[in-house]
């Protein structure tokens, strides 16, 4: 059993010592809204957005994008789950921001002509309007749920919101 | 401002006053590791495995399913971002389970000729084995990582491994 395992069953076990009423917890998120966001280890949308167990669906992948995966789950999360409000939260420093596909191609030795779309983009906020702009119009996205753009600073914890990204977002 | 999104940016405001030295966190997991599991709003990863800020990747998505979007954002984390050992969780009570894809088109009034494949399953031990393998016999990702399945306890917040899904998941 490697450390991590060690260290990671270990912390599991003082979690369950304290779990205590969380065992009544519903699968429909108890605030009804979602978040989609980077899977950046420096982030943690429990702590950063006051999130307990029970209140929220947290989506996360590389970049924060809304890829067809993420939009998956985000139509369960308002169809099956009953979510009413999502936010979109890119960050900082993220590293899909620091690269191309076609380095990354280059990096795993892969032809150009893969057809893995890594996702990358080169401007942050222009990234972000894109992505809610997706969602708000993806035929499945109900018209009423409103979607906010945000963007985390890594530097000091603070969810900025991007205006144009909200104002993109908002129930047709 | 809906209420969700004043609360969300007031405990935001909490965060900020004491982000201290987070500030320093490199964008390389501290812990070298990633899980991937589900947006279940009763899940904190953080919390059921230990991790502060900076340690390690977390993908989330419906089921936590090995999804297109999952592997793409797992090879970033070892590639690009140097993770060295992957951790999926399932858990029990997971909405993905409860439905079949042909019950989810029929919920959003869609033709089952729909390319949408919502990833349901009917056997969650089989589902995490399968994401596992589908994982591990990537052809991109290294034969040397290890990759564990583990089922996520929702009535006592245990993390159990699945002893068949990290078997597969050894490296080769």
């Amino acid at each position: 059993m490697s450390k991590i395992v060690k260290q990671v069953e270990a912390s599991n076990l003082n979690y369950v010592d304290s779990f205590g009423s969380k065992k009544d917890l519903k699968s429909k998120p108890a605030r009804r809204f979602a978040i989609l966001t980077c899977m950046d280890a420096r982030l943690d949308p429990a702590k950063f957005a006051g999130l307990v167990e029970g209140d929220a669906h947290v989506i996360r992948n590389a970049g924060g994008r809304a890829s067809e995966d993420a939009i998956r789950s985000l139509l369960i999360s308002y169809k099956l789950l009953d979510t009413k409000e999502w936010f979109v939260v890119h960050h900082t420093g993220c590293g899909m921001e620091a690269v191309t596909n076609e380095e990354i191609n280059e990096i795993f030795g892969i032809k150009t002509s893969s057809n893995i779309n890594w996702l990358t983009f080169n401007d942050n906020k222009k990234s972000l309007v894109e992505d809610v702009l997706t969602l708000r119009n993806h035929p499945l996205v109900p018209k009423s749920i409103p979607i906010y753009g945000y963007i985390y600073n890594c530097s000091n914890g603070r969810l900025e919101e991007v205006q144009e990204a909200t104002k993109v977002g908002q129930p047709k």
